[in-house]
């Protein structure tokens, strides 16, 4: 549904070659309408903690949020133009 | 290839009815492989944070770590057996 999985169109282009990405998918299925505010919270709480493991422009996040009756989907995408070292700790 | 937001066959099942699941999934498609270890880092923030949000029994938990050369990939399960309210603050 998302393209899970998908490798990117400019993969084999040498350029990219030292491209990481994170893509954090999250499905919320609910039977109380009341909780539907669960994933934005979770998005801004998630991208924290990547944040603490990865340098992460946020210019290189992208987030698609999907609301319907009984699931809410969201979608985090994140690159990292290239490898960089993890902060100690 | 995980089966993302398929429905549980015991969905119709009224006992059943109040629900609630959370999945995420993370993909992990990296060059340098000495940063294979960010998926488990990032498995124990997740559902640190989601318990911030709700109220989850270890027995709730269903996760799969799978590691491959470029690409590692996470899947966390969680599955509420009623809707609960979520602490203030």
């Amino acid at each position: 549904m998302f393209g899970f999985f998908r490798k990117p169109p400019q993969q084999n282009n040498s350029a990219q070659a030292a491209k990481e990405r994170l893509q954090i998918l999250l499905a919320h299925d609910r039977s109380d309408r009341a909780r539907s505010d669960l994933l934005p919270l979770l998005q801004r709480d998630i991208l924290e903690v990547v944040r603490r493991h990865m340098r992460v422009d946020s210019d290189a996040v992208e987030i698609k949020l999907e609301r319907g009756d009984d699931m809410s989907s969201l979608e985090i995408n994140i690159e990292v133009p290239d490898a960089q070292p993890r902060p100690a700790g």
